[in-house]
């Protein structure tokens, strides 16, 4: 048997399923799958976090003895290994189904195409890949890791059209309007971590957390996305972070990274949900490619960047940004303001290529998606 | 007899009619006519240049006799004096046309309702106005003249991604890509006057030309609109304009406006297609409104403003742009690059509000067309 539309149609279900883990199923990736039997959906399934059921269980599990013979579609290769769940691929092999249908393999070099494998053993009918940038879209942290180790680094910045951030003084609130600050605490909300400098803080004494009410989502997945911080992270070479901060009033965990050249006492008398890491830094700043697989490290799929010009500026001439949001307000604030990114740039020739994926409106502002344009 | 589908769908073939005079109708407005029988449509016309026939008359002389008892639909009221051609709504009336649907009145508050009026007196069934805005659209610049006594003045600036004009040097070839030259081109053909500063001159040596083989048009049009140059206005308080400037290369109208203060032998010398204006100047700056006032005076709709950040944000800053139109380059200059506009604001709440009216991708680059917002 072959992919046919019908096929299509039941795994951009699946996909709708998976994208319900979008705040929560961190480090794992979002997955969801449908079971279906004569046509008809007869059960529907979804990670939500880890720890919990994986998509295929929960389905099998609201299917029972009615997915014999049925065919599963999931957004990912079914895991072969038993990790703190039991290998999917043998739970559906045990409920019977009969034909399972892919969008993608695992993307787990090390395990990809073993689910496969032992569902082909059992002899199932496997259809796949389909619909799979589709499916690669859902989880383009967790995939970055698991082929390249690193995380997927995200930078997003707010602007006004001329391409201003603040105004000289350091002025920003606000620039955006409310939707478009509601759609930052949703990329917050998708992010592992979220990294900042001790500048921006002390500029503007943000909390970098994510609020269940400015997150524009249903109750229960607000709640459920606002339970689970990522990490914030400040890069802060000689901890001058104040012991103050409005951030250190939500007692998630914070990390302040340093460059090992800290005083015993500085490191003394913190929050204990406040964590310290030493990594090497040359002239006041840290080495941002140590930080990154540090993130990689800890299981971090995502992570955004929210921070000024300079620390920025320092992510993308490295070549460390996968994806750049601005936010940019119908409004100008002329020529003195701040500006987007320090770049040390003279002539038109050395000026950063980018490809600008998407443009939408986002209440009376304009979110640009951009990512780094290789082939230019 | 009321307004009906069909008579907006008759409408919208007026208004493309009309378009195709976008870039040579000047100073007159863009007009279209469509004469209707028993549902067909039996003649097209529309106006192509100033002292040529009118849409209404181009499309009687199509029709011929057949136009009596015809339905006649006309982008805009047609006229009742006689200028270089005869009055179009006497033309209807002994063409013996039966009704005429009109989009929009004349916005000549003079004469406007006149045509209707006349068409009226001789029983000829008049229905309007319909599709309004959209025959406004086609006229912009004819209509703020007629309303306000004002051309449409429109400013054009080319940025990267984080609003920068050109690096710190000056270099600016090319931000942006060539399907955006086309339409800058297109909306050169389209004015009737283009107004630049002697810095940028001086920076860029531009000939600030329509080129036909760079519109992008079809090549009858394309020669037209090239036929019909825009006048050229260089603000340049002091004459400081080099004799050997690329845009004396075409013998087409220049207009070079000084402060009054110049010396004799400066006005001496130059080309035969070169005028000279003196206009009141402040501070080395020629005073904007008067001559915005000066180029309604001189018939102009549309002005479309190519300049640096300095004078753009003069023209800002003085409430003298209607239009603001960015094509945002999918790359990065840095903040050491020039900026937009000078403005010399100081707080967020100073800013200046616009309204983003359309962002569309225009090859690889991005059109953002936005007006002060008002309302803000």
């Amino acid at each position: 048997m072959s992919i046919s539309a019908t096929d299509f149609d039941f795994m951009a279900l699946a996909f709708r399923l998976a994208e319900r883990g979008l705040y929560t199923t961190m480090p794992n990736p979002r997955v969801g799958c449908v079971l279906v039997k004569n046509g008809d959906v007869i059960a529907e399934g979804w990670h939500e976090r880890a720890g919990e059921g994986h998509a295929e269980a929960n389905a099998l599990r609201a299917a029972g003895d009615n997915a014999r013979g049925a065919t599963a579609y999931v957004s990912l290769e079914p895991c072969s290994h038993t990790g703190r769940t039991g290998p999917c691929a043998q739970a559906l092999v045990d409920a019977g189904v009969a034909r399972v249908v892919y969008a993608m393999e695992d993307p787990n070099p090390l395990v990809s195409g073993n689910g496969i494998a032992l569902l082909r053993a059992a002899g199932i009918e496997v259809d796949g890949p389909v619909l799979e940038d589709d499916a690669r879209a859902l989880n383009p942290g967790f995939i970055k890791r698991m082929e390249r180790k690193r995380p997927l680094v995200r930078c997003k910045m707010a602007m006004s059209l001329d391409g201003r951030t603040a105004m000289e003084s350091g002025e920003s609130k606000w620039i955006t309007g409310p939707k478009a600050r509601a759609d930052v605490q949703r990329l917050r909300a998708r992010s592992c971590a979220i990294v900042s400098g001790v500048d921006s803080l002390l500029q503007d004494n943000a909390s970098l957390t994510v609020r269940a009410d400015e997150l524009g989502l249903p109750d229960t997945q607000a709640q459920a996305a606002a339970a689970k911080q990522p990490l914030r992270v400040i890069l802060d070479s000689r901890l001058r972070t104040p012991r103050n901060a409005l951030m250190f009033k939500q007692s998630t965990p914070i990390l302040l990274v340093h460059n090992g050249q800290v005083e015993e006492s500085q490191l003394a008398g913190w929050p204990e949900f406040v964590e310290f890491l030493a990594l090497p830094a040359k002239d006041g700043r840290i080495d941002l490619q140590a930080l990154i697989s540090e993130l990689a490290r800890r299981q971090c799929n995502e992570v955004l960047v929210e921070a000024g010009a300079t620390l920025a500026g320092s992510f993308l001439r490295r070549g460390l940004l996968d994806e750049i949001i601005v936010y940019m307000a119908p409004k100008l604030l002329g020529n003195k303001a701040r500006g987007l990114f320090e770049l040390p740039l003279d002539t038109m020739s050395s000026s950063l290529a980018l490809k600008i994926k998407d443009i939408c409106a986002v209440g009376r502002d304009w979110r640009i998606t951009a990512v780094p344009d290789t082939e230019y």
